[in-house]
């Protein structure tokens, strides 16, 4: 099944971080590879919002998360320690089991980078191995809902 | 000027590293951010072999390095704690002052994740800012043949 | 001169934060690592708050900062991903030039973690050469106000 | 039963590494949490070299591992991009179920940094907890081999 384009709709999921130190490099600004931890932690938020768990271990063995199956990064503009990031995640599109992810990053209204990320749900199957599984749609639902719904409710 | 593509030659700069525990995660594998780092060492292990230089600060402010403007992975199979892999990187393409890496991360055979990076030359400008620089011949001739050739020369 | 003990008050400066995935391991909790990145971050919080400098470096090459010269860590217990900790930061001694800070973390109201940093003020001398340089009174009043006060002064 | 010190001994096992760019920080330096990254990495070569296990999680969930309980660095000049590290690591001490490792940094005949960690090996218990397992007999003897030798026997 061919995943299902929400396009990129105006409105989205935000959130705010500020630079760490850690994540700078002695170049001066901040590393490369800051952004993808920064996307995941913001795809996590989003999931919280909606009520949808992130990462869950049982006891028993049961798993169930969101492996990603690829990432990428456009960096427009050099951000340095101390300043602070807003994050906006959209939904952008949906598949049987995948949710592709956009995040756009600013920082006081200058555009700092712009990311993609296809995440797969998965459960613990029986051989031990994860697997992907189909996305329910109440969770669907509820992410869509929590990135600022389709392009045709926004706005 | 567009990027003159160089193909993907089956000749290719080849370093190995190990799964290191900081690289691991709560879900038991590499964490997806991992292959960002190993590949920016992996560029640089290739322009050390091309005796290029990776970055460079002059006490009077003087300064070149190679930010990146895009990086992208795509996931394939997961690793673990301890595995080896052996990484190539090619030199996709090359324009006036970008050049873009492409890399195959593989474990005992298996393909792990396949990556792509564009940098750019950038040298510290009259106004204290990074600024994209034209690469050199020299530098140009020696990253490709480092990175294994043009597809016509190679095995 | 001796570094002056300050004790260690039960007022201090407090923040929280929540583990993210990229602080986890494959052992399923949280890599030791992460302690000191949160140590850093806790510190430049407090530092922000008694309106200090945390890092600054001009365009014409002047620069202050705080590198540390030594940081531990002892674990008390484990956290997991997802988990909130509250960190209490206490200015524990200042000498000429450096601050004792201790740090506690907590989950739930259970001990996690207790760390020590020692951090040295720094100016870039006259030979580009960060160099240590005293704490002035306005500087350390500001730390100790913000960190909970000394001790004969807190609740 | 308290750890037995088994002195520092000149001789260790050795290991170097090359400072990442990933290890910096924007003040053009090592970034002083990379140390822990590395001693954890040296330990883990020592672990291998002595033939021992250093993480194993088993389908069935068992699992051995070598959490740690405190870590600390002392940090007595700096090191950048590039450079090249030589590590030494010694068994400071031996107790029935922990093990202390002391490490020293060089560069270039330098003293970098000198850091200590105590592990405790642990077992996976009935209750689904990692528990602190006596250390084996064959395990202690091949670590202290390995490490160099207590000090009666070194050079």
């Amino acid at each position: 099944m061919k995943p299902e384009a929400l396009g990129e709709s105006p409105a989205a999921f935000k959130t705010r971080r500020r630079v760490e130190f850690r994540d700078t490099d002695a170049a001066g600004i901040v590393h490369f590879s800051a952004f993808f931890f920064w996307m995941e932690s913001a795809e996590h938020e989003l999931l919280r919002a909606a009520g949808v768990d992130v990462f869950h271990r049982q006891q028993d063995g049961g798993e169930s998360s969101w492996p990603r199956v690829s990432a990428s990064c456009d960096y427009r503009s050099a951000v340095r320690f101390g300043d602070e990031l807003e994050i906006g995640v959209q939904v952008a599109a949906l598949g049987r089991s995948s949710v592709t992810y956009r995040f756009v990053f600013e920082h006081a209204g200058r555009l700092v980078a712009e990311g993609r990320v296809v995440a797969v749900r998965c459960l613990l199957g029986p051989g031990g191995r994860l697997e992907p599984a189909a996305i329910p749609e109440s969770i669907a639902a509820r992410l869509v809902a929590a990135a600022g719904g389709p392009p045709g409710t926004s706005g």
